[in-house]
């Protein structure tokens, strides 16, 4: 099955402690849709200007990623610039120019209202609900916000909750939007506001993933080095929308466990080098032996 | 088996946003020694003054913590007073009146010098030594320890860390001691300084354990409510020590996972109200339960 991702397309200048690279792709969507087609073909829908490389396209091309749903106009892409603090944790934006990115509306090609899932990637709430409105009946839909729409778009923010199957968030964002310091609050806090599944991204600590009655956590895949964490959290978001895709049915509690380590496979992968350079090379083989990793170090014995 | 445990008893007084109490049982000895009774008898070695309470030797008689190795003496026990931050996730040190414990020095007793099983729960880490020099050729040694003694008895710990089978310490002590940001690091770093096996505690964010070709993660018991944190760290040490204990032969690497998560259930009880007094009620029978209820919570199933 399809899903149809909405998000930012971006050109990303990248400074670590280690390393600096300029112009690189980046955006919510450029990472969320990577992520997804491991599993599921891909709807994309964003906007470029007239400098972002035609390569990519090509890319996209053979990988299942249909663009038709990305507007190219004059002017220039939306372009981020941020600088990771020693340690990797903190990041400080040194720039942004929206560019093209400011009066994106987004609006689908005919084709892709018929989408029975969508990931809804990080851009304004509004603009997700107004994607939403032009969906026919989707059957699941997945969402990510930031820090920056709990606090400039709150009132977008909630109208859009109540229409979310599965809420993607990280800890500090859960932890804002709910003003409780215990995340296991927050995570069921943010539950009666609306989505039915609330997934809490907590970095090198794992995930938490919380339903009705039921509740999941998981760590993080060990990774000694990393080199880029820019986008670790749209690969997650996209890694869990392409596996839930990828069965039939509606998703239950079950295939969203797995999809908590798919999505947590590819974001350690993700952050293993630069931009989505490692997830270009990626193979679904890598992908399934993480998961088995993943697995053997998750596990422990019933009591004796 | 038993299991040899040996550290400080105090009386502590606490003070959280909601509560105050004052003169509470604490110690790391006393949390450790509760929490493995639970599995295995203990034998228990720490120093009291001549106000200690004859009820909680009447208490650890009850519940097979054998308290021959621990030495009443005139004076004033050890006491300890902080208070927690609105969050629960720092503290500060109010009051430390080291009283008898000031002179402290483990002489064990000759029917404990062949118990098999030891932990040092948090004390100077000379004193640690002073002990094993006593036993004879324990089967497995636990120990625990603390930033105080990172920071200021450097090559005391550096002597001891080859001597021990398991040592258990928190996130924060783990990047201290070895100067790495990342725990993956931190965790194989020490194991390279002695310790067969390393434990590292992150609080709400569960546990890490590496063995030399091993590792396991896992989460923390959900709980939305912390009445008093002091100690959980101690209970989780005597929870892992008491369980490894309780089985025969040296632990292998599943035991400990087991162990782990035994710790952590016992940990999460702990927190749930005021110094000892949540274990004082505990049963195996809740111990079994929460044990089941966290297998349930970290399942996951194989790739479809």
């Amino acid at each position: 099955m399809s899903v149809l991702i909405v998000g930012s397309i971006a050109l990303d200048t990248v400074k670590t402690p280690v390393e600096e690279h300029a112009d690189l792709l980046g955006g919510s969507a450029s990472y969320a849709s990577l992520g997804a087609s491991f599993f599921s073909p891909v709807k994309l829908v964003g906007i470029v200007g007239d400098d972002f490389p035609e390569s990519e396209f090509d890319f996209w091309k053979e990988r299942q990623i249909d663009a038709t749903g990305v507007q190219r106009v004059s002017g220039k892409t939306f372009r981020w610039s941020g600088e990771y603090a020693w340690d990797m944790n903190t990041r400080e934006t040194r720039s942004v120019a929206l560019n093209v990115f400011e009066h994106f509306r987004p609006d689908l090609p005919e084709a892709y209202r018929e989408t029975d899932f969508v990931l809804l990637a990080n851009i304004a709430p509004a603009l997700q609900s107004h994607v939403l409105d032009q969906m026919k009946e989707p059957r699941f839909v997945v969402a990510d916000t930031m820090d920056l729409w709990i606090e400039t778009a709150r009132a977008d923010l909630d109208a859009l909750l109540p229409r979310v199957d599965l809420l993607i968030l990280n800890d500090s964002e859960a932890r804002e939007l709910t003003k409780e310091t215990s995340l296991i609050k927050a995570g069921r806090k943010i539950r009666k506001a609306g989505p039915k599944y609330v997934a809490i991204k907590k970095g090198e600590h794992g995930a938490l993933l919380f339903g009705e009655n039921e509740f999941f956590s998981c760590g993080a895949y060990p990774l000694e080095d990393i080199h880029d964490p820019t986008g670790a959290g749209d690969t997650f978001a996209g890694g869990m929308a392409g596996y839930l895709a990828s069965a039939s049915g509606k998703p239950d509690f079950a295939s969203l466990r797995r999809a908590v380590i798919y999505g947590s496979v590819l974001a350690s992968f993700n952050v293993e080098a630069f931009s989505l350079e490692r997830l270009r090379t990626l193979t679904i083989e890598e992908i399934r032996e993480r998961y088995d990793v993943f697995r053997a170090m998750s596990a422990f014995d019933e009591r004796a």
